[in-house]
């Protein structure tokens, strides 16, 4: 048995980003920078785990961002010197919990290291999923990113059967459930994703939706103009942006916009722009933001409802639909910017090997 | 008893405007254009009517303009060589109809004409107000602004007792009436007005606002940050434009923004621009556009309810709180204008004059 270790890489803030984050195992200038750190010793109810996969999030970008106040944010941003805060999986190397064994898979917020010290409360033991899935679901379409789906799109923005649909960022993690939910649990007479690729896009297809759009297609936007001839009734927004915009002129009377994510801007620092604002007023639109964390207390029960979908064949979540980067630890901050180029299809996560 | 008259002065919309509306008695180029056309026989059940009062509405902006689709706004666009879109009050000089007599003061969409044929359909006959009210009050407090607060604060945006509210456009005729229904009727514990002068702004704290504060001084974003603090549940905004950015980062969790107009952008053709649009989603923030319209089935139920709050001294309604502009027919669209350069307080009312 390897000894335990004393010590952890890390990768800690060292700066606030201007723009693209950027990365250094040597430049103090970069907006994060790889240290090694000690470890504390373990207290009561804690445990030393190793980490294994790390989810990859865009909203981690506002957790880093200097303009956004503190008491604005729905979690604690990072402080400088700290390590960048990220969810993910790890198993446990030592343990003065009752309730924790040596060996269990916990998920937790690890953050960049490679070791880390966590409290009991903050660790959810895994068990294994149906269908022999791998446990990374667990940061996907039986975690956060599918109770995000869940919650706005059928609590927050009260989609019905019947109702047209439409999803950007459809190949996302997110996106990916929104499409599935809308179109086989809710019974969505139309659901139409938008993804940035015309890969991506035949996938989301293959999930179910009636269409998918390539928004880098020169002919983007007529397409989403006859793709939504009649009006659209719910849109779930994952990218803000000029796509919002767009959006804006295509909604039905009194129909509601998700807003999830403004991905399109995190990284640009430019503000939302809205030629189209006056037609939520015209035509009774709303824009409803949420965060998925205040529908926590129903996690278990929206997994139950999920697992019951797959069996049902209502859902397709299979491996294909997770992109797992096996990623060297100096490469964790590159592996979570991929998240920004439009890269990824389904989850982004990160698989740390040495 | 003068005979009569079988023609009309009228304003027409010439050319669709860029920017700030233009007008000429003689200019072809100009966005109105004064013209001087034959008015039809009266078929059955309609009036000839002279026109009295002009209600001016920032509203009237959007119905021309070219970049707006027809099918996304709530009322038919003006035509060109049509007579620009009003409501207003008239008094009727020959009629068709058994229900509206000749000398019958009725409300309806008159137009930017000095007479006009109107269906009976589309006339309201106008009571005497209480407290010797002038009737233009039915372009007011007792009309679609007075309705346009009420259906917006109370059950668009759900306003509650207890609840801190910012109204922007305070000075407004819709405005007015949100600062004192907010106060008065709902029971809001701190109801803060935006307005564009300190004179208007110490009306509206006359009225019963809490604090009222100029956005042309150069201390407006500190002295909404300060007065805004513990921050706001509900927003009704008049505006859009930058003060609505400004109130995403000045909203409480689950706040709500009651997108009634956006003023600042209708001349400027400028979008929305949102530097803080993910607070929306942070702090699970929404907004909401409507119409009054919507609700004009509720329209009596709520004048009953504004005529009792006045006998109850919950509402202030006095002629002060209109600014009636007597205006040659020539001078019909500069007085209009006035309504972009932030100068009226309360209602503007155009008083149509020989």
């Amino acid at each position: 048995m390897a000894p335990t270790p004393t010590s952890t890489r890390s990768w800690i803030l060292a700066n606030y980003p201007h723009g693209v984050p950027t990365f250094s195992t040597a430049d103090d200038n970069s907006t994060f920078k790889l240290v090694e750190q000690a470890l504390p010793d373990l207290k009561p109810n804690q445990v030393l785990v190793k980490v294994l996969f790390l989810s990859n999030d865009p909203a981690q970008r506002g957790w880093i961002d200097p303009s956004i106040p503190a008491e604005r944010l729905y979690i604690k941003p990072v402080e400088l010197k700290a390590s960048m805060a990220a969810r993910g999986l790890a198993e446990v190397i030592a343990s003065t919990s009752d309730r924790l064994q040596i060996g269990t898979i916990v998920q937790g917020p690890v953050g960049w290291n490679e070791y880390g010290v966590l409290g009991e409360a903050d660790c959810t033991p895994r068990q294994p999923l149906p269908n022999g899935l791998s446990l990374t679901h667990y940061m996907g379409a039986f975690g956060i990113p599918g109770l995000t789906a869940y919650y706005g799109l059928v609590v927050v923005g009260g989609a019905k059967g019947g109702q047209k649909v439409v999803v950007s960022g459809a190949a996302g993690a997110v996106g990916n459930m929104v499409v599935q939910i809308a179109k086989n649990i809710v019974g969505c007479s139309e659901v139409i994703g938008i993804a940035g690729s015309d890969e991506k896009c035949r996938w989301v297809e293959s999930l179910g939706a009636d269409k998918c759009l390539n928004y880098k297609s020169p002919t983007f936007e007529d397409d989403l103009i006859k793709a939504t001839e009649g009006f659209v009734h719910v849109y779930f927004d994952n990218v803000g942006g000029s796509i919002l915009d767009l959006m804006l002129a295509r909604m039905a009377k009194n129909g509601v916009v998700i807003a999830c994510g403004s991905i399109s801007g995190y990284n640009s620092g430019k503000p939302t722009l809205l030629k189209n604002y006056f037609q939520l007023i015209s035509m009774r639109l709303s824009i409803r933001g949420f965060i998925a964390s205040d529908y926590l207390s129903k996690a278990q029960e929206i997994g139950k409802l999920f697992v019951q979908a797959l069996r049902d064949g209502k859902l397709k979540i299979s491996d294909e639909m997770e992109q797992v980067v096996a990623t060297n630890f100096e490469d964790v901050p590159r592996t979570w910017l991929k998240l920004f180029e439009g890269a990824n299809t389904g989850k982004l996560i990160t698989r740390i090997v040495e």
